[in-house]
């Protein structure tokens, strides 16, 4: 069982991803991380459908922007990693082996692909578009922590950051595209303060990063959020470009809140199931 | 099957209990519910263990304050509530037909006592002192509509309000005593972010109702607040006193978000389990 560092750089870069710009997309993406690995990022998490766009008028603008999982563009990302510990966590459009269409996630470092999500919880017009994926995320053990993933209206579940808590992650990354809504109490964007919640309940770091440009009249909250184990937006950025910071993901591994509370241990499964935690984690 | 208001008056008494001086304690939990009528509240919130207190240090001193749910304190509210629609939800130290103590609340309008749920996430110290609840909370279908009941760390569970929703509840009523702790981002009661999340993932109102006082040295948030579907704070009061606000619960019903987003439709129960929307609750 790995260890989690103590101190690791969580990066997100709000980019604009552009539909039908499916060449300068990638090119994009890997400006990207090229820069965010210099600025000495260990995780680097970029927007959902970060190669493809997001406002589709035909499943065929889709299809001509999907990626296999084995496509040689996330090869090269990982070899932008080669000889650091970093991790990349992208949102791109995936052609699946049997054909459909995914909104899926790569979790990618020097070694190659580590792990791919296919998002569960499709918003709205995308079920035009993809099929939902059928598995829960995976949790994937790397050099700098156990990285679980999820994408954008999954976090809208809180049954999901639960389920990434309790299989032991240290920070769930959420590559999103979120569109333009009214802010909240406190002068939250809404998916951010539903992050910060599940954050605290789950004693678990988050990362969102949302994308910039305003794509076919389209807006965004341009919401992107680093949120420590305790609900606090340890640092925010509101328009395109990188946002770096520090975080102590050993804070993940212990769930005690006091000598007599525990926020997983007190989650009664007896009445409403759940996974129980692995303790060969802790 | 009941329609909701469209227009109640939710109204939280943010009260001082003070531990061993029980008498007075019913006194202002009385007084409370007649200042909160003579206000037109359709729903009147009293914090958790209003009849007690809080900071015990000895089991008798629970055990001399309990309450079984059958007592004529609880009947007496009732009858305050004689030839209106009100609705009190009161949190109690109960002395069940056990023998044992719980940290309960009951459900009262004029007919008596609709309901009593028994804590089932007891908060670090209580467990020291109360026997947690087994069941899960009643949703009561009153005159004002579909109450659920929550008390205190129980909101600290998504599952929690997830199965209330799911089992058409249109306003959660959450009894607490939230000892003070430092603010999150936006300035907000940490547990009362983690209720606006809870609100807008639901699609569900959420009312809390906090204690004052300094008691034993202890201080509280004093969070007292109103939440309406939207994850929006309606009201909310820093001191001892009443909070009164009015609210559509019918907005609770209507789970839509977008054309082809629902919140509670759009849940993986194929993944992660949980309670199938009652339709008929519609």
């Amino acid at each position: 069982v790995s260890a989690a560092p103590s101190a690791v750089l969580i990066a997100c870069q709000q980019i604009a991803p552009w539909v039908t710009e499916n060449v300068e997309n990638r090119r994009r993406v890997t400006r990207a991380i090229v820069d965010a690995l210099a600025s000495g990022a260990g995780v680097i998490v970029l927007p959902e459908l970060a190669t493809s766009g997001y406002m589709f008028e035909t499943e065929n603008e889709v299809r001509a922007a999907a990626l296999p999982a084995d496509s040689p563009v996330l090869a090269d990302w990982a070899r932008l990693l080669a000889g650091t510990p970093a991790v990349v966590v992208v949102g791109f459009a995936e052609l699946g082996e049997d054909g459909r269409l995914y909104n899926s996630a790569a979790v990618v470092d020097a070694s190659g692909v580590r792990g791919v999500y296919r998002k569960t919880h499709l918003w709205n017009r995308e079920k035009l578009f993809f099929t939902p994926g059928d598995a829960l995320p995976p949790v994937v053990d790397t050099a700098v922590g156990r990285i679980g993933v999820l994408i954008c209206y999954d976090l809208e579940f809180p049954e999901m950051v639960r389920y990434l808590a309790a299989a032991g992650a240290d920070l769930v990354a959420v590559p999103t595209n979120w569109p333009l809504v009214p802010r909240v109490s406190g002068g939250l964007v809404p998916e951010v303060m539903i992050g910060m919640a599940s954050a605290r309940v789950n004693k678990v770091a988050i990362v969102c990063c949302d994308r910039a440009g305003r794509e076919r009249g389209q807006e965004w909250n341009q919401g992107t959020a680093v949120i420590d184990q305790f609900g606090n937006i340890a640092g925010e950025r509101r328009d395109a470009g990188l946002l770096a910071v520090p975080l102590d993901l050993t804070v993940s591994r212990d769930k005690t809140i006091t000598e007599h509370a525990d926020a997983l241990g007190d989650r009664r499964l007896d009445l409403y199931g759940g996974l129980v935690a692995q303790e060969d984690h802790r």
